[in-house]
């Protein structure tokens, strides 16, 4: 909450580029007595599509009202909106299977407050990660999957995702492809972590294939889940340097600490509503 | 030029922040046909002081009609204002000692079109850089300094800055300490490249003072130059790992390659007006 | 363990440089029939101090024959020799306060395999990383200090080393400052996180320094405990970029990542005998 | 040279692994007096590939004595040897077309002494880069190359190595693919400048791949020159942080500086004899 009981809120905008448009939601927050705190606007030229995440303090209550003078402003922009108190937080749930440090890593960051998020529930197809879960009183669903039954496996995640009111979910080295048909439910609401710098490395072992060709830097990237597996829009990515005397085992280790970051740094920037997907790319507003 | 003939105009806005700027300022430019291109707003909190950069397309010629809007809407809001044709470049001084390294890899930036700048004349308390200036048919100009001479030396600086019509004064390399006064004639104006990752290592000689302390990385700071020795505002700073093996002679070359980068991006941000000068700090808008 | 049955051993040695001194040593194992795998010398041309740092393959129980040959063939070198198998494990105490970033991260590392080391014990000012402790079946020793109980509180600590058989002490944000004493008797086994790039930001509360001055890295620094608070040798920093729109708290938290990833490379460097104190510098073979 | 007229010399020694190198190697520079200054060794597991660079002091003239004994406590190790004074350049030809940024920058820390090599020559298949040439006073010899005279421009280039007596060939940007022949006659001897995160973006373009693919960091790679295409062993790779708000030609400016760096770094690892091929890969003494 800001000064004198006023409070926060988190708008974006997306919508094909026209003349007016800052305009017209600057007004529109005008109407309701907002003060703009934080604002980024961008204009991607290749697909002609406007990008704006605000900031702004205005009394308690005034989102219907917001969103109302937003609506009948930006008639006509074909704009999608979205408008929330700043301490609201999304429910997010991750999947996992065996390597925990993502993870790990998410829970501390959640149990010390640095990521404004709500984590009800946690799936894995192996139960290795239930005991961290546990520890941290968080619901560990255990959702096996095979050839045979990954369409009922799918729906149970579906289904998990309504139960707990979900809006992110968060594949923290979950080592399952997932249908397409799921990534297409799922667009802009999953994110991935890619244990190599993509485009190199795609597919299993990155960091096998790193060591193998002799790279000098191992990275990581944060990726909206799409069909094309290891090819959504990119959130974040980084690297980190390492030398011929290290093992595909010491690159490993290295890297699972770029993973973690870079993870992190993601599922906050989507959190606080910073990331635009535009295309196959991705809008950060730092 | 943008499309269809129209013109891209930049435009900064400096003022103590208040309810309805935003929407003040996005109005004087739809008031003159304008398409925001790039907008970016910043309120720091500390002081209350708002900053906006804007880049828009209009018609040419709309310059003179947009600063009258900008001022008629702006009424009240104690508004520094600057609004400039995108493609205009200012006109920098270049200030050098004996060590080239900066001012040769400003030279190849400016001949190729990386920094969006004109360089009328560079000066010099030595005459070692004279023949890269004419190298590159730019005036070079020697002003010996001592205790004695410093401040006819340094009216003769305001002199040149008058005469060459120049808005930046970049110190690269440039090894002498300006007066007080000068400093502040030249506030916001003029950008010196300090070769240490301040406050770490002021003073005199700082490779020497990181190699004595065994530090693992070497840096370099851009900033404003003030009254206050190494104090002014920091724009820029980078740094490069060392190891024990390094000599204070290898952390020098390493250091060069950080400083030239560190001060051409920080040139390049003060061309474009991405830099704001708040309080003892700066917003900048990459 | 090796091919065919055989050990891999790790030796150090620190002297005054000699001619001879390499030939001396890959002498001594060549006798016990060593195979050197990994090999790293330097000589620090300030102090005239070589520095060896050697991973050889030999058959079990090679260690005390070992010794004997080196002591032989070392002879006039006054060396400081270290040799252990490089399986076994040194055993670490660590100190923390209130934030449990770093020892969170460091237990989780140990838990992983990815720190060679053995915890024994945990101390600590405060009980607040209490759970944390017995979270991982770790010793958890609260040792409250004030003004007038700090001589006996570090005797204490002294104690606890000697019953543990500690030969580390990691600092991992344990905010008291050590008397010279103890620091003396630690010299080259007391590790610290200092939360920041230094020798930028000494003392109290660095992150709101570094806000205050506007820097765009901030960074930490693992150095050795000495009587001169913030002086230690460094062992490793490393930075991270910040912008003028991140708050002190921002810093902090941003801050938090580098202090953990800093603090367990020193640790593993040390644990892994890759760090040479020489003169108030380090040579570190990484 | 060193203290009391002494010289210092490099020497490295690749060879299969195996018992006693080490002392072998260390007892032929103690025949000969030599003091080690600097040494680093690697046993690559993989290939069994045993590599050391060694630096020493030793009287003047004792080249020939020195790889005397080499030979002859090195008989059966069936190693490679190099021995030379540190003082001694390798001779470097250039090739360049028309980008001149790494150029450039090779000419400048060659001028300033940052280089430790000889440039007695530069070619190119186009002619915009002889004035710089010329201004640095290095013969520019212009090679047109075209689908019908490949053969006959690559003989050439041969020539030019002998007429020249080069060691080292630099493809500074060097637009063109050498044939198989070439590439093996090179081996070892031509370093690439690569404009992308190699294995990422391989072939044309990499920039605009980079764009369209909306990495978060774009890099450059230095290689050793192979027949097959962007696939040599690499020696150096960085990166740049780049974001939405770049365009492709952003990319290309940004990418500019990292290749620079990058590929000054690759030249002066192996004037300075620091990099071994073993495999498709390089062990690189820092």
């Amino acid at each position: 909450m800001g000064e004198t009981g006023r409070m926060q809120y988190v708008l974006t905008v997306q919508c094909p580029d026209r003349i007016g448009i800052v305009h017209a939601v600057s007004g529109a927050l005008l109407d309701v007595g907002a003060n703009i705190v934080e604002n980024a606007q961008f204009e991607d030229v290749d697909s002609g599509t406007f990008c704006q995440r605000t900031v702004f303090e205005a009394d308690p209550g005034v989102t219907e009202a917001a969103r109302g003078r937003l609506d009948q402003r930006l008639v006509g922009f074909d704009a999608q909106i979205v408008l929330r108190l700043a301490e609201s937080r999304p429910r997010v749930m991750i999947l996992v299977s065996k390597f925990d440090h993502c993870l790990v890593d998410l829970l501390y960051r959640w149990r010390t407050g640095d990521l404004p998020i709500d984590i009800p529930v946690i799936v894995s197809n192996h139960t290795d990660c239930e005991p961290v879960a546990k520890a941290h009183n968080i619901e560990f669903v255990h959702l096996p999957v095979s050839m045979e039954n990954k369409a009922e496996q799918e729906a149970s995640l579906l289904a998990l995702m309504e139960t707990y009111d979900v809006s992110l979910v968060v594949l923290a080295r979950y080592m399952q492809i997932l249908s397409n048909d799921l990534c297409e439910r799922l667009r802009g609401r999953a994110i991935n972590i890619h244990h190599s710098f993509l485009p190199g490395f795609k597919g299993a072992r990155p960091y096998h294939q790193a060591y193998a060709r002799g790279v000098k830097l191992v990275g990581a990237t944060a990726h909206f889940v799409t069909g094309d597996l290891d090819e959504g829009p990119i959130i974040e990515q980084e690297v980190v340097r390492v030398t011929h005397a290290q093992s595909a085992e010491s690159l490993t280790r290295l890297g699972q600490d770029v993973e973690r970051v870079v993870l992190a740094r993601a599922v906050k920037l989507w959190a606080e509503n910073r990331i635009f997907a535009v295309g196959n790319k991705t809008v950060v507003f730092p």
